[in-house]
């Protein structure tokens, strides 16, 4: 495990500095809430995600290869889409992304004003690796995994290694967990940083398989992709190398779960009295955080984006 | 005027040392509109609004007298009021803040949760200085004016400093103009730290009495408080040290109007695109900034609160 943990934190630093000239460091922010409640804000990070982290540190690294990639292939439900299409644009490859039908409508006109060539027609929740393998076949093009990726986990560790730089005394770092990318490279930059902090990933009821991935020690998979509005955590489940990550090698010490109403309270408490305008998804660790469900301490929340289908906020506003 | 800036900005100086311990340095945001923009998001500021900033100004000032005053006193529609209340809580002197009866019931409710005492009964915009120095004959209290006051004015300017200080080659700065207390005191931290800096202050067309007092050369008053979304810009003049400071020594370029219309879209904006929720009136050197009204070059903008009506907003968000 110390070899493990040494090698990937040192991962985590190189990412660092390959993606500093195209990710912004996003401030720390205390609230009115509790002195000791720290917030990283990655709504405020390029494109509006953390997912820029992860997909310039793997575009990036595959863009210095000699040859290199035709092109990248992604899927995604939206942020990771931008994301990739940003990253493939800067570097000058080719990026076609998978977009299941039923996305957010303004996720999907992001990647295409981004410059990525989407395909929606067709494409769910359940074909959607089949339809992958498919255009990679015919293209030749390079997958950038949403997670399971270890560039994409050492980019994402970049977010709490920053956090943990402006609060080195955190107690408590918390972040939504779907496939387990940022989560995978949280706990990595958190354990190097400091083995007593508690790392904590957070998902809805729903959608609880890497809870009970967590309990069980083995991946536990849901049998279709669940409906939340957390919309950012739909992924059936977690990946073998954030499996290994989270939980071969114990970097996680807990998930925890939260209602679909806690989620919207969680935003309407972001968006009225922490002024923060967050997608649902982004706002999973604060209603852990808000439910009591976090351990007590120096709390640090990883708010991972702000993409929000602006007429499911007005109506969770309304209530 | 070269005295005039040199001794009050020595006094910002001093306010920002005063009020160091109390109030948050809020970040500098870039942003995905624009590379040369940068956004100081005083919603993270403590109770919402940039307001803590003079308000702890002005009473650590009056605390630090001898005999301290009885109690202070405020008028307000909102922010100032909470600003009021938390820093005389915070330095154990009596508050009382008479509020208009159509005032935001979140900033009422907010204010009277900070420990000040709250009369709403009867205030009218028409009728609350005669109410004011009705109490203050009464109770004797110390009036914390919400603009026309050099610590005020002072303890705003702390705003525009620390924006300088990230971002010093900044070519123009704009905030909200109501009573013209943040314009001032933001218009002596950037005339001192570079002449060049063009200083533009913003207000809804349906309240352009500072445009008009610009133009004229002489303080023109509204005959009635405006009827704005922009709810904290609503007095219906500015004042003379105000006046002083802004004109009379030019230390403000220019005042833009913007229409009701522009201040909802710049809403939307902020809280789609910047993931920052805005009140309307914090919004206004958005909407400045999104019609083409400012100057062009590296803009900096100071988005004054976050305290929205959440009924209003949502309803904005759905246009």
């Amino acid at each position: 495990m110390t070899g493990f943990l040494e090698e990937h934190s040192a991962q985590v630093g190189e990412a660092a500095t390959r993606i500093r000239a195209y990710v912004r460091r996003t401030p720390c922010l205390a609230t009115d809430l509790d002195p000791g409640l720290r917030l990283k804000p990655e709504c405020f990070q390029v494109t509006g995600s953390f997912k820029v982290r992860g997909a310039f540190n793997a575009i990036l690294t595959l863009a210095a290869q000699n040859p290199r990639p035709a092109g990248v292939i992604a899927v995604s439900s939206g942020n990771h889409a931008q994301a990739v299409a940003l990253a493939a644009a800067t570097v000058g490859l080719p990026a076609l992304v998978l977009i299941p039908e039923d996305a957010n409508p303004a996720k999907v006109a992001a990647t295409r004003a981004l410059g990525a060539e989407v395909i929606q027609e067709g494409i769910t929740f359940a074909n959607r690796e089949e339809r992958l393998h498919e255009e990679m076949a015919t293209r030749g093009f390079t997958l950038v995994h949403p997670f399971d990726d270890w560039n994409v986990i050492h980019g994402q560790g970049t977010a709490a290694r920053e956090l943990l730089e402006d609060v080195p005394d955190l107690e408590v770092i918390a972040t939504p967990v779907g496939g387990g990318g940022l989560l995978s490279g949280t706990a990595i930059s958190a354990k190097r940083h400091n083995p007593a902090l508690r790392v904590v990933g957070v998902e809805p009821e729903v959608a609880d398989d890497a809870y009970r991935t967590w309990k069980a020690g083995r991946i536990q998979s849901l049998a279709s992709a669940p409906s939340t509005i957390a919309d950012g955590v739909r992924t059936t489940s977690v990946g073998a190398r954030t499996f290994e990550t989270m939980f071969a090698n114990r970097l996680v010490d807990e998930i925890v779960t939260v209602s679909e109403d806690e989620i919207a309270s969680a935003v309407r408490v972001a968006w009225s009295r922490l002024h923060l305008a967050l997608e649902p998804t982004g706002a999973l660790p604060l209603a852990a955080y808000l439910t009591g469900k976090l351990p007590k301490g120096r709390v640090g929340l990883i708010l991972t984006g702000g993409n929000a289908n602006l007429e499911t906020v007005a109506t969770l506003l309304r209530r």
